[in-house]
Parts: structure tokens; sequence; C-alpha cells
């Protein structure tokens, strides 16, 4: 099934005319005014996706020549951090509403527990990588919200180190509405635009060892209010995210290490996660056209809302607090082991393999290139360097014919 | 406007109930089985895009473990190279259709052109790269047509250098068969699946020197017969193609001499076709999420059928011979300048906007990986190593602005 893209072009001056707190300059983000579609599912895209946060990071003014400029509204720098990126006027509403008592303190916690995620995970590279420090860009929108991009380059022990956040707010169509809420609401009510909030982590880590992994992180949540017009209308909302890493070698004992803490923050709410999450995992991070996964995986959802709100927010919070303890001893015992020039060329030919990836599949990505976001946030997960050889082929039984066998062949470690 | 994708599958069993000498098993490789859109004006995509002939190089059996798997014919290695790979069935055919008496010679000698120039291309890239020697894959498919790949890896001169030719046949569904056709001819004719012929050159070529550019080439024909059910539709054809360059550091004197020998290939057939095809290319080659074009431009032209045939195959073939005269000297001259770290790191930044414009917009790369095309052959057009720094930013005024200033706003050079 497919969904036109509505051709919107929603300008400030038309948002300022509605009486929602909610900018609505916001929504060609969300909608690529040039042709296109989107699969209705999965719709917003870039708050189902792997490196979501980073797409929705930082609209700014489309600046070409050759394509007509939707009106997406440019960041603003910022000289320090809010202390939140949540607005008072939006916070009020979301208590009024009375389909949910409990959404504002979400929101609330939500972006509590990502800003604290980024000091914590930035602060544990620093450490390890001999006191190299992250610069930091603050960000935020005239129609509400913002965020924090972080980036280590160059380290000791990484080469690209990004860890970013952000919140925020956009107003989307009732198309969008209607395609992103389940079906069988789909009945007589015809909204009008929904105010939408959104906030995430997501992260990429790439270090410089070839038997030092890269890992990504990304956790997301997205709330629509009811509609205007349409009170009985129900409030969406949805959690989503996910942690995996990609080694150039595998290294049994690290991988059982990294899943097992995976599973080990899935058991403390569901049995049922690990198992479903991990075989997601390895579904989403498919080069298709390469028959492989980009790495050895670990956990990957999306569109999770049928669990109790409070129990999956408590789930995404373990999930981020588990990104040290997965990666870090890993780091640890890597990343000053000798290698080859071969080592480093392999490692270089799986970056390609990530570059493909991300710049083909990933969802986030993709919508974010296509939408105007800020495109140093965006590509920020792509590593420094990379390397296409033609028709490489591992030696059969080599170590790099074992990653790439394991790519091709997803296993259960644990 | 979209036309959403057909989801066929045509298999080889179902084609062979056909009469058409044609192989419908090749379908597939134009229609994506999975969800998708083709912008219909551009259909079939492969044959109007800058890489089209790599796109459509060698079409196999789709391995993906978790998706459809789409009925692709594998391509056969072969040991030697086949007089040509037109078929003798085919070009009779050609020849007794009313529509058209001069097709099956336009195949025939197209074929011979491009062939030509793959040879004399080659042998000049060799005598200038100190004599290394490109490898050859030749490969065949059952259902018809086949193609030769020549690349040469980690030269003196150039570290990856491909140059590929193919000719292959296939079917194309009524739906894509209108879409393609001038609208004026979409009335009550109702086709059966169209049985078309596709040829092309292409070849891109990167050297070490950052001072050395890279360069880009494709020519390709397009033909279709008339449909079985409905003699009265007209055949359609169509030329595409151009030669582009793609240097890290902006030399006036290259710059000129390039665009002039462009410029001199074009003003031999219509003095309107070098302002038209330069601008065609400047517009082809932008990386909208940059706001940048890739290089510096030469020319493009693409569904070029509005001219006599014969002209156009000139034209054609005229291009491809300037390719030599408008490239080596630039390399000869290039080739051995004296460079810095710093140079060879903007080179390897200019070279991630390669890969980004070759994955994200190229149209036939991005065809290609959708259909199962043999991803070796498409992703030869890739850097062997390319760069992505964050947030890196030129010095105002130095050499590496001006580059990046001229691919923002593209300039008349002659």
């Amino acid at each position: 099934m497919l969904l036109s893209a509505p051709k919107l072009s929603i300008s400030p001056s038309s948002s300022s005319s509605s009486s929602s707190s909610a900018a609505a300059c916001s929504a060609p983000l969300l909608f690529p005014v040039k042709k296109s579609s989107i699969p209705a599912r999965n719709f917003p895209s870039f708050l189902h996706s792997a490196t979501s946060h980073i797409s929705l990071g930082v609209p700014r003014a489309a600046s070409s020549s050759s394509s007509p400029s939707p009106m997406i509204e440019k960041e603003t720098l910022e000289t320090h951090r809010p202390h939140t990126f949540l607005r008072e006027s939006d916070e009020a509403a979301a208590f009024s509403s009375s389909s949910s008592d409990s959404a504002g303190s979400v929101r609330a916690r939500f972006e509590k527990m990502i800003r604290d995620a980024q000091d914590s995970v930035c602060a544990a590279i620093e450490a390890v990588d001999n006191g190299s420090k992250f610069k930091e860009d603050v960000w935020s929108r005239p129609g509400g919200g913002g965020g924090i991009s972080r980036v280590l380059q160059d380290g000791a022990v990484w080469e690209k180190a990004g860890v970013n956040v952000s919140v925020v707010y956009g107003v989307m169509p009732p198309e969008a509405y209607r395609a992103a809420k389940p079906s069988s609401d789909n009945g007589d009510i015809k909204p009008g635009p929904i105010p939408f909030f959104a906030a995430g982590i997501s992260s990429v880590l790439h270090p410089h060892n070839p038997f030092a992994p890269t890992l990504h992180f990304n956790y997301r949540y997205f709330e629509t209010d009811a509609p205007k017009d349409a009170p009985g209308a129900p409030r969406q909302w949805w959690f989503g995210g996910g942690t995996d890493f990609t080694p150039a070698y595998i290294f049994e004992e690290d991988v059982k290490h990294f899943h097992s803490v995976q599973k080990s923050a899935c058991d403390k709410f569901d049995p049922s996660f690990y198992p479903r999450f991990k075989k997601w995992c390895d579904d989403y991070f498919y080069i298709k056209h390469r028959g492989e996964r980009r790495g050895l995986g670990g956990i990957f959802f999306d569109d999770l809302n049928d669990y109790d709100q409070e129990m999956l927010l408590s789930f995404a919070t373990e999930c981020a607090n588990s990104v040290i303890p997965a990666y870090i001893p890993i780091i640890e015992k890597r990343k000053d082991t000798p290698y080859t020039e071969r080592n480093k060329a392999w490692q270089q030919l799986r970056r390609g393999r990530y570059v493909e990836f991300n710049l083909v599949y990933d969802r986030g990505t993709t919508f974010g290139l296509k939408t105007g976001g800020r495109i140093e946030s965006i590509l920020v997960s792509l590593p420094l360097s990379a390397r296409w050889e033609y028709d490489h082929k591992p030696e059969e039984g080599s170590e790099e014919w074992k990653l790439l066998d394991a790519c091709i062949n997803p296993k259960e470690w644990l």
C-alpha cells in the first residue's frame, strides 16, 4: 500500500492562523513537497527509523536553486543548553486532555531520560578516549523544540562518535494521521491537522581499531494530540528504538556479551522481547542488494504501543542504560589490539557496507535527506572513511569470511 | 505524477508461453516486486540514467532470505567475447517490422560503436597507466544479450577504473509501455507485454592524484518492438547519455578544455545542444541534500527521440569518441603533480559526495540496487575510498572553497 505524499506547503504564516500551539511550519519536515511516496504504516518515517532522532535533528531552509523550496524553518544555534526543550503551554494542554492523564509527564520523563543517557554515554566515551572532548552544538527551532548534537572526531579510540538528542514539535496533516493510527479507528472522523511531539536519542560510534566494533543505538518516543475538531479521537503514542553493533571481526565472547546484555534488559520486562526484537534487528539492518546484514545485530523495535505506556518508558530507559555495560567492556578489550593493513582494509570495506545501508535503506537517513534535515546531523552516522573494492571475496574459512557469513546468515548467539 | 510499480512476477516459464523472442524473465529487472513507485516519464529508470548501462549490467538471482525473490535470471560468465550480443531471430523480426526499416541496423551499429569505444578507452587508460591491464568479465543472459565488464584497480594512475558495455533484451508490461510512450498515443490501445532492447556503455574513472579529475561517461540506446496484439502502435526508441567530470581542485584551463571538447562534439550537430545539455548535466548531478553538484559538469541528455535517428546515432558516436581527447590530456598533465595530505583528504571528502550522489540519486544505481542487478557491476562506479568529516567547511577563498563554490553555483566555462 502506498500513500502519496500530500503536496502541502504549509507556511509559517498560514500556521499562525491556527489556534494550535504546535508549529504547523514544521509539517514539511514530515512531508516532502516533491514527488514522493511514503509507506502509510511507517509514517512518519523518521519516527520509526533506526537513526530517527538524527534525521529529525535540525531542519533548515532549503537552499536549492533548482528545486521548489519547502517552507522548512531554519534551526537556530544557541549558546547554552536549556533546562528543557518542552513548552509550558504544550504541557498544560497535554494535561488537560481527557484521553490521557499522564502523557505530559511521559514527555518530560522521556526527555530527561535521553538527556541523561547522552551525558553518561559521552562521559564514558571521553573517559576511554584519553580525555578527548565532544564538540557540542545546541539548536532550537522557532516553532518549538530543539536539540543537542555532540560529535567527537579523530579521537584516540574513536575516529568518529556522534551522540545526539532532539525534542521537536510539529503538525501532521489529517491524511498522515489516518495513515498512522490503527485502521480500526479509520471511521467517519475527519480531523484537522494533528499536533505531534517527538523526542529521541541517536548515536553512532566508529572506533579506529578494526577489532573494536562500531555501535549504534537510538531510542525515540512519539505522541499526537487529539485533533482539534474531533475531540473524541484517541491520542496516539508509540516507542521505538534499538541497540546494534557492527564488528569487522568476530570475537565470540564479545558477541555473546553484547547480546546477553540486550537480553537481560529485555527479560526484565517480557521474555518474548529479546527473541522478537533480535529478529526484528536482523531484518531491519538488511542490505537487500548485498543479501547481508550490516553487522551482528542486537535489538530493534518500532511502533510499540500495545503494552502499558509506563512499562515501555521503563523498558526504553533500561535499554538506553544498557549501552555502556554492553559496549565499553568490548572497547576496553579491543582498542589496542595490534592489526595489519589487511585488517584495516577489511574494516574499511565493512564501513562501505555501513554507508550503503545508511544512505540506501535507513528510513531516518533517507527521509532526512529528502526533507531537508540538517545534513551534518543526519550524516554524522557515516564513518570517517570507507572503501569499495571491485568484486572483493574473502577466502573461504578466513576470519573475514566468517564475519561475512554471519552477516549473511544471522546466528543465535545465546 | 506517480506510477505505482505493478506487482508482477513474470517467471521464465510464463514467458515461454509467449511467442515473443525477447526474454520475459528479465522483466523483474525493470519492476521491483516490493512496494515502490517509478516516475512514469522516466520509466524504465535504468535506461535514462547516467550510469544506466552499469545498472542493467548483470541481473542475478535474488539471494535474500527475508524478501520475496523476484524471478530474475542469473548471469552466466563466459570464457570469451562473442562477436555480437544481438540475436539473429530478433534482428530478422526488427527488419520485418513495418514501422521502422532501419532499427535493426541501428541496434547493430550502436553495439559496434559502444564496443569500439570500450576498446579504445581501455587502451588509452592502459597506455597512460604504465601498462596496467583491465580485468575482463564477459557474461551472457539465458534470455538474451550479455555484456563485457572491465575493471582496473589500484593502477599506477587510477585507483579504480571501470568501463562496461551491455546489450540486453527484455519485456516490459503494458503499464510501463503506456507510461514510457508519448501521452498523445495513450489512446484506446491496450497492448500486451512489449519486447524491448537496450544497449549502453558506462564508465567511471577515479585517479589517485587529487589534482587529476574523476571522469564519468555513459551512452545508451533503447528500443521497443510494436506490441504483438496492437500492430498499429508505434515502435519507440530513444538515446541518452553524457560525459561529466569531477575534479577536487579547479584548474581553469582543464575545465575550459573539457567543456570545449564537449561543445565541439555538440556543435557538429546542433548549436542548441551544448547549452541545453550542459544545463541538463548541472541539473542531473545535483546532490539535493547538499545543495551542490557532485562536480563541474559536462553534458547530459535523456529521452532523445525528437531528431532524426541516424543523426542521434552519429551524435552519440561523436560524444563517445570525444572522451579520450577531452580527458586524457588533463590526466597526462596532472597525474604526477605533488600533493599534500590536505589535498588528499579534500579529494576523499569529494569522493564522499560522489558516493552520496550515486547511492541516493543516480537513477541507474538506485534502480539497479532495487531490482537485483549484479551488485559489483553497479557499484564499480564507487571510488576505492571516501571520507566524511563532521561539519567540514573549507576556509573562504581557499582552493577547496573555490571548488565547492563552483559545485554550488554552476558556471559557464566557455
